[in-house]
């Protein structure tokens, strides 16, 4: 951490700043020019608050150097995590495809499509059986029940199930669920994050709706903190002023969650753009840009459910995409897991 | 509601269309052109989801013409809201200043800036008990003894107060504390706003960092259809690409909220840029804009505390402000309270 | 400038770039921890590429301590300029409203708004002569006619006039005009700066669509360090995902461009939102955030011109608008000029 | 275009409204329910100003249903537009590979820097003359001179050239350049856009740097409608508040062209995110999305040049991206021209 003091600083208060640091364990080194006055900060400065030290009379301004997320760190976890899904696994050379209706409806339709998702190529089943909407007035899915509809899924098809987690209270019911998901608009549920930091389920984390990618770290940080290494990012795409998508996937995280991570990153290109002509382009990309894996909505109707619907492609759809899916992740020299 | 139709558009699909919408109640007017098929729906259409609509076969395009609130609507509630908060007025003629640190760290810090906030002329004693940290290893807040020290301040000087809420489970904690607050990052968690929707306390909602007005005013609606009709709105900085400040104060939030809504709206400096200096010249544009009230963090010694401070100012300097706070406030015809 | 380097940069990397900034004129503090070196440069790095030094082999990031630009700098210019628009000052105590249609259409329009507008105690007309229009298909305006139009209505009505520029090309056109306004999407055109740069008119540069307030400066400073010291800024809102209003006004842009500048600030609330209802309430915002001036669109038939309108006031509301301003401009102790 | 009328509309207004559109040309259809008026517009609306109609007294809002770009669209011009560069072709089936340094520096520096592309692979020679610079104190580019140095490049490899234009009062020193570059900052320079629409040269247009997709091909149109129809797209990254990349690549912008447009787009990683080992992802991303080629900064000594650099990679790294760029070519079925 780099402190640059204001120019006309006083020597107290300079002094008061260095003894406060130094009472935190860390090490100066001090630069002190006729313009310009800066103080380097050597040690774990992970649990400074920069608001604060920039707050005090002497200090202009100040910039971290090192990362503020420890355990999801590269440099202090150079290898690959490779995460397991009940025996399928995420990760370096392994590609999964995570495919399923946006909400869970009825047994006879997740049955049907996870059928056809696991006749396609796809390798975990997802489904939303809680649902976050906007508004109070719609559809919030099936909940309880939803994920024991998902359940009959699993055992008739042996994928593996991820839905999406929206309270704590709740965490009973997703002791079979093999992913837990933690939607856009959790992404800053510390409660929640911590509570799930402190499980043993695998846990799938989606970017907030305009989150850094540091506050995505920070984040996972919470999981990995209380013990739990088992996490997949999830990138669907960032807020921006452009409307001609509802959202802007920003491609660019997959390389930068690689470099910067040990963890599995995967892409979901149906709730980035909200538009089902996009997903196939844009899984491709994702592909070819290193992602270990892809979400994808499947609904076998998606023009008559009256609860989302709008980027969901239909199973027909999924199989051509599908074959494009599988090729690629060959090209990369990766496998289908 | 517009449906905008595909130029291609199969009239069966089309006839589908209309079916589901009468089944849900719906009125339907058609204009059927050469190059354009346009369909209005005349009805309750808050229950209908865009997104699913959109992606019916035949449509191009859909449109809401009516807003998707309607508890929080002016259209429906015309006259101004006043929130009552232990005797104290918030909206229409009456401005509120809460102030307060951001976190509560002893008695003696937390019974000191209230003494001065309310000398001052503050009216709602603010401080921070539970604290939601981007990253696990900053001060996460005194938690439940915040909330003890909070009450113990109240008796001391009489001021009601307002704390944060990040999980519904502690919620037996706040059964003294006169506003609870949603801060940005749970602006979406929708099963804590459904909880507090079916609670009666006075609710303090902060816009999200990235949301539109709509959906703020949805996650109002969250908690105005469960009963609950104390709220007041806090318009704290959204999330943009000016880096000159943290967030960017949009002060335009005022005049809408008033616009559309019934509810009081504030406006809190602090956070909104993270400057201490910007504090006043904002809140001047927030009174002169019609804001119904400030949030200003206000500590006894901002430079030392090593959580949080960056936006803080002294009590002295808050001294200076609520002199310039009360002659605008009764420039405006208000009455602080 | 501070430089920090990489963990494992090169002794011989870190020489070369030490010499190469030593040839620049600099000098180095260095600072080399066992994680983290840090090199500071001392002296003037206004003409260092920060892009280039962060590409460096040794180099981890590189980070600004002191601002890049100088002319615009309050810190070397701490006197507020005041700006002379034929004998009408702006800027420090002196308040000016600049008020017009958007497009000039007719003489008879433009002098009746003119004589409306003086009456109501606007201080300069403006006019748009030359449009830049999104659509090649929209009226571009009357051009080298609107400029004559204005003329004639300075001659009637002893307002001084401001109109845009879109190209060097017609700078012969802009003779006898008072303030040549540089719109938002020539803010970075960099050709039209410089020659104006170089010219003796008073200019008023706003603010880019998507600008930040250092690249604004920048822009200032193409115009100041050409020797034009007659420049007055203008915030119109910027560009973020929230579309409730056309763009979002950055009210901070104010306190922090009188804090980083000596120059003279306005702000257009028309076309910050797009909507007439806005106006008021942002003027009044503007003026107690510490504005130099406004500028507001005003037509004398805002319903029917089939260009531009939607943010358009009339002259009867002008009027009401204006009682307000006056008011407040006298609150605030400055003088309408 | 969908015009909602508002509530409380007066009959009279409504009756102007129609009378309007009535005489221009445009045929009405109405729906008029008891919440809601809706008035339908059929017929050319390009020319309708949606702020202005959005302005009138009866008016609650306005919505376009048909795209305002016509020469652009796809649905008139159902073929892909085949830019022919020099003999080199661009678009459909035909993959561009456009190489070179940010600036050009001196005869020697171009001629290696072009020769070790074209050695790679690479189709056409890009370089920086003229140079937008934020910084006034920044270099420039030389100008006129390295449009020559240019010139000696390609006569010494055979290589086309793409260099950026930044006034069209330069435009006669381009006479032998065979791709004519609109920067970013230039994309909504209307008087630049129409003169090149007027000249017979192919011309580049980068997005802006926050411009709408459909900003964007409304510059395409002010080309196009001069009856210049040589235009190839450029994907350039977008503003964001995302500070990890200095922009953010919007990979979906390529299929989105594709399908709204019958032009070629092409995608340049190193302005996109302002980091050297992003480029071979992105690039790769880019080919499997479908775009029709790649902007690629290459420099032989990007760590001393201290002008731009910090975006470029070397000869030997840009050896390396061909072999995979060549080989994803081929996957997918088209031909490096």
């Amino acid at each position: 951490m780099i402190i640059i003091l204001k120019q006309n600083a006083k020597l107290e208060s300079i002094k008061n700043l260095k003894a406060t640091m130094i009472a935190r364990g860390l090490t100066i080194h001090e630069s002190i020019g006729d313009f310009t006055g800066i103080i380097g900060l050597i040690g774990d400065t992970s649990k400074i608050d920069m608001a604060t030290v920039a707050s005090m009379e002497c200090v202009s301004d100040v910039k971290r150097v090192s990362e503020p997320y420890k355990a999801a760190n590269r440099k202090f976890n150079p290898l690959d995590t490779i995460v397991n899904v009940a025996g399928r696994k995420v990760g370096e050379g392994f590609f999964s495809v995570m495919a399923g209706p946006c909400s869970v409806e009825s047994e006879e339709q997740i049955i049907e499509v996870a059928t056809r998702a696991k006749a396609a190529g796809a390798t975990i089943l997802r489904g939303g059986a809680y649902k976050p909407r906007s508004s109070p007035y719609a559809f919030q899915g099936l909940k309880g029940d939803g994920i024991e509809l998902l359940l009959k899924a699993k055992a008739a098809t042996g994928l593996p199930i991820v839905t999406e987690i929206t309270s704590i209270a709740n965490i009973d019911l997703y002791s079979d669920v093999d992913i837990i998901q933690v939607g856009a608009r959790n992404m800053q549920n510390f409660d929640l994050l911590y509570e799930l930091g402190h499980s043993d389920k695998t846990i799938l984390l989606k970017r907030g709706l305009s989150s850094t990618i540091e506050e995505w770290l920070m984040s996972v940080e919470y999981i990995l903190s209380g013990g739990n290494n088992n996490v997949i990012l999830c990138e669907r795409g960032i807020r921006t002023y452009e409307n001609a998508t509802r959202n802007t996937l920003d491609i660019s995280a997959v390389p930068i969650i690689k470099r910067l991570t040990h963890l599995p990153i995967i892409i979901e290109p149906s709730h980035a753009t909200g538009k089902t002509w996009l997903v196939e382009p844009l899984a491709k990309a994702a592909i070819a840009a290193g992602a270990d894996g892809l979400m994808i909505e499947v609904h076998n109707n998606p023009s008559c459910a009256l609860c989302d619907g709008a980027q969901s492609i239909t199973p027909d759809d999924f199989d051509k995409i599908m074959v494009e899916v599988k090729r690629r992740v060959q090209f990369e020299g990766k496998i289908l897991s």
